[in-house]
């Protein structure tokens, strides 16, 4: 059951780590068996290597793709990685507090707080050389004799659902005292809707943006369009709890997808269709919603995966000369720019953080994020749940 | 039946126009009555305004969509317009002499040579003010009370098969005298296939470039790929005369898509998939086909319209953070430097045309370029076919 | 003498025009005779062309560049324009209300408040047709034989200080009510610091802005770069007047320039210099300073003209591969994205507002900004100064 | 003295490397003592690590850079490296073929022909992020505690005036057999000019293009102009032996520096002024003329470092909007953009090679190089003259 303190920043946030003071040998940390399965138990203390750091994880937010994971194992990419999923540790978003160096790292202390981002590239291949390291073309290689040094943290290498975990340090954000465990370990989630934005130009003052599904990368995407200048901001959602959190963040409109012509209204809103939409649904119903109401020249991007294929109409992609973007998490340093926002509090990310639970509960936090318990949107378990935050009384 | 003069260029290709002598009243010009109706009429000849000049049309090639407009009309955002297509005079890929000057007009003189691209934005609304004008907001909008000035000619104003046709000085393209008129007329079809890979970024020397669908568009788009100095360039077809010319223009590699397993000949010809995909066909197989050959941060520009809605694995699309852009015909100034290819002589897009007619058998040159009469691929309506070219002996 | 009224805004900013009242057949208008020389005259009232509306001028502000034409004349670009500033209106920032409608215009109504920016391009050359109207190959060309239709109102086509002036729909932005006079017609200078921070790539969230010279765009560059979610944004500076605004404005340091060693201060607040500069002040000292304050690959805009020829160190731009943008004014609709900020209450640029003056004050107000008196910044000439507000309490 | 073989590429230029056979364990090297010191000596075979390859040195070209190293000592950047330019091995134009593979790598195989770029990446800080890996923050970080990884070869890190050399794989380019061991290495030289050209934007189809200075980077620099389509492509030079070789490798126009006002006549045979500058001469007189041959908007590229500061009309830069990018050698993969040119044969690059010498006579080439004795542009050091080519009969 979700504790009940509140979630109040304050300035001691952080929790210090006395570097003189030995690490454990081991850690605890949940591990995957077969499917569904997942155990807590205790695993060596994974050791940074050069340009690494190991990261006392404090707190962890559930992702969607958590329960995927836990469902169809991790992606098939991994080569001369685990079978199925056998040992592995799921968990992307999480925060901590550097807790060793590895050889040659000066760019952070031990102590600092920091959350993270997935994706650290190979810094080889074609796509890292290029600045698009979460495109690398290594993806999945942190294995055996072809380990190229990519990693996906709580996706194709060990994640944060453990007392520890070792980060490229390029996968590193560092994190102010004033802001709670909880809140910073949304920065990747408030990121990938950030890098939609920036790969759909990142100029959208003014400009109007409609973000379709109240998700939290869509409560976020329409908080970054705010603070970003774009009006109007148009969030389109069916369920109000979610919707109503979105005003808060920053949606000018509101489009109740039950009760609504969607494309009709944003029309109507925008005049001649939206300049930028961002589809964090991903049906067929929404990508061709997305399609029909972007105006001449005006950009989609696609921040959701339609689990198979839809019936979409390309012809008026086409005759629009709409461009469409697909994203997969976050990039192009988004993060930091995400951040940069939170931290001078130009929206406040955790009002789409509902729960808190400690890491001894991850299956039942896990269940909350499932089921959506007591309208849940981002559950956080923590390792230290008692100083840092609780279930918000929103 | 084509007059089967040869198609040597000669450096005197220009008719010269004597300034001085006076134009005539009317013209000769092919007007649409009901669908499929074409009859050659006389019109008045057209006056160029602010801006404008009138061309005195010396070729003008056919385009898949001049059928389909003569089947379904002009598109139907023409507000104020003719109703359904009656009286319009359609075509586009033309080319010809200055004939006379707007007002104010001096970056042509008269008698300069020149070819034409399609769209003439309207200077004001949004895309426009971005350069962006073949995505004007104003489409359509060149009659009655609401004139803003956007011109597409032989889609929303009258276009070249007529003796003479007004265009926005912005749509012209001086030619070389040493390049015939029908190789002129290809120049927007070129321009097309290289707005295409501007849009993919430009920069594909040394990157793998794939075309799907060897139609004008597509064997223009192996010569500009392959100008541009991408490597290799592939090209994907079915029919062996199309592929043969392919080869001539450029492609390292051809797949018949009827015999092979398209996407993995790619990934075996590329490694691990293609840096850029330019689809012109646009059928569900061949965009699926696109999203599965195309690697991680690929770019996949669709310069076809599928007709209907197509089942289209969209999720592959995020997964990989795949971009998507649809085109519709030319833009930003494609077609000039298409055009700086063709008059260094970097590709033959005179390889693509296949038969010339004098413009009074436009109907039998619609039908060679609709049923494909004898291998046919670019056919061309001349004023001057004699002087100009003819049927290529292929 | 400065009016004292106060500058509340209020819902009643906009004064009503009633559509039905004729308007007048002259107007008040400043015009230039010699240099120095500025008389107020009847002027006949201009009309709206294509494309155009006539602005009832509610208020103007004073840039320093209107001191130099009043010292140097216009531009020297104009062809067939009139001789040396002969009966020539100056004053390019300016805001009204909507008197008139050119033929064919729809997109605004009798009565909209506007504010303007300066450029109006031609629309056909290079440089428009890539979305570049500032740099319009055309500029100055809008007299005589050769009307190319380009614009500058100001420098090179009538301006602002005169009770009406003709605009191209392109240079108009919405005001909305909430608005004073007085904030409006800052929209173009804080438009031309957004123009800067957009070529240095806008993604500038979370990246260090160093702004030199705490002038009128300078100031804004402050309150843009900050509402972009720039950190640190620091403010070099000599005046500590002029700084402290900077810090209201968003400073997150102020480095004062007369006792500081700027470069070395920067690297200090940075780590490894700026990632991106924003050169307001243009002298030889300046200049050298942002090339040496810039981090390897990082940018500098130069917003402000030095007269004369600069000792420069070249050498250190290539070898750190920085990039250098010279801009003059606006672009790229830069002033829309500069409105929604101030529209969004993202800063307060009135904060740069020191002194209103009624219209047949105008020499007045010249003089205050032209001496500084009383620490003027910007100064602003109101045909209704009572209504609208005045000078600043501070 | 220079050995008179002739340059004639054979399909046999590959010559084999046993991967049975034992590498040695010393090698010869020339290594830098005080200034102008050079000398050849036994050093260890250096050893490569993750991510690297051995590459034995077939062929180095000398840069006037290289020259700048003997006389001043190697970039003052290097933390924890060698005192002043003690025991260090420059020369970074080098090519040969690939004798042994650090642990993991299987992108290249022993006995893969080679050519390089000089600069690879930390990968970790701002700029390798974004993909501009020549503009590392860590720059000649590759020593001691703080080694980031950093590798500019012959600047930082020892380079190929030797038998062997340690490269990362990122700054590897395979080379083709029928291209010369002296050919392959240009492609750094041209790959400079092609990043210069794709800083400029790198759609230079059908613009002008002016490039200052006839030496080895901006005779390259016309030929990859003319082969991106750029028209007319405008060579700036003052001695004939080297505008005589621009015109081969495709310069439309050369202008004599020496007899015409270089200025009027860019203007006069571009109109009004050329849409992109490269200065390959950087000096003060040059870069003037840069910034007034450019037309509104324009683009300049300086790809030389003035040592000294120069006096420079930047307020020419601001009031045209023109940009300024500084670049030091290569960057943003431009090398392999550059070799699919060379490789398809679009331009003869071996044009600016001149003479061969072997190995043991690097002073005698030093000194043709430095002198220009007899004309020399390129000037080779092999360890295999004989098979690889020699002096070149022009």
């Amino acid at each position: 059951m979700p504790d009940d303190a509140t979630n109040t920043p304050d300035p001691g946030h952080a929790a210090k780590i006395d570097p003189s003071a030995p690490l454990p040998e081991t850690m605890r940390a949940w591990v995957l068996g077969g499917p569904e399965e997942l155990s807590l138990q205790e695993k060596p203390l994974p050791r940074p290597g050069k340009a690494e750091v190991l990261v006392r994880v404090d707190a962890v937010a559930i992702c969607a793709t958590d329960l995927e994971i836990l469902k169809y194992g991790t992606p098939a990419l991994i080569e001369g990685g685990p079978p199925f999923h056998k040992n592995f540790t799921p968990g992307h978003e999480y925060m901590g507090t550097v807790a060793a160096l590895g050889p040659g790292v000066d760019e952070f202390a031990v102590g600092d707080r920091v959350t993270v981002e997935i994706h650290a590239g190979c810094g080889q291949c074609k796509r890292c050389r290029m600045g698009m390291y979460t495109s690398c073309h290594n993806y999945g290689k942190n294995y055996g004799d072809q380990n190229k040094g990519h990693r996906a943290n709580g996706f194709t290498t060990d994640g944060g659902f453990a007392e520890y975990a070792v980060n490229n340090i390029n996968t590193l954000i560092p994190v102010p005292d004033t802001m709670s465990d909880e809140e910073a370990t949304l920065v990747v989630t408030a990121g990938t809707s950030m890098y939609g934005l920036t790969e759909l130009g990142g100029l959208v003052a003014g400009e109007s943006v409609v973000v379709i599904g109240p998700g939290a990368i869509g409560l976020l995407a329409v908080a970054v369009a705010k603070a970003l200048g774009a009006a109007p901001v148009i969030l389109v959602g069916t369920r109000e709890s979610r919707n109503a959190i979105g005003r808060k963040l920053g949606a000018d409109h509101v489009i109740d997808a039950r009760n609504e012509d969607v494309v009709a209204r944003v029309k109507e809103l925008t005049g001649n269709g939206a300049d930028y939409v961002v589809d964090c649904a991903g049906t067929e119903t929404t990508v061709n919603q997305s399609v029909h109401m972007t105006n001449r020249g005006g950009r989609i991007c696609l921040a959701a995966f339609p689990k198979s294929a839809v019936s979409f109409d390309l012809g008026a992609l086409a005759v629009n000369n709409i461009y469409l973007y697909g994203i997969r998490g976050e990039g192009k340093s988004a993060t930091h720019r995400a951040m940069a926002f939170m931290q001078a509090g130009r929206f406040d990310a955790s009002q789409i953080h509902t729960h808190t639970f400690p890491l001894e509960d991850l299956p039942e936090a896990l269940r909350y994020a499932r089921d959506r318990v007591d309208d849940a949107i981002k559950v956080v378990v923590s390792t230290r749940p008692g100083l840092a935050g609780g279930a918000k009384a929103r």
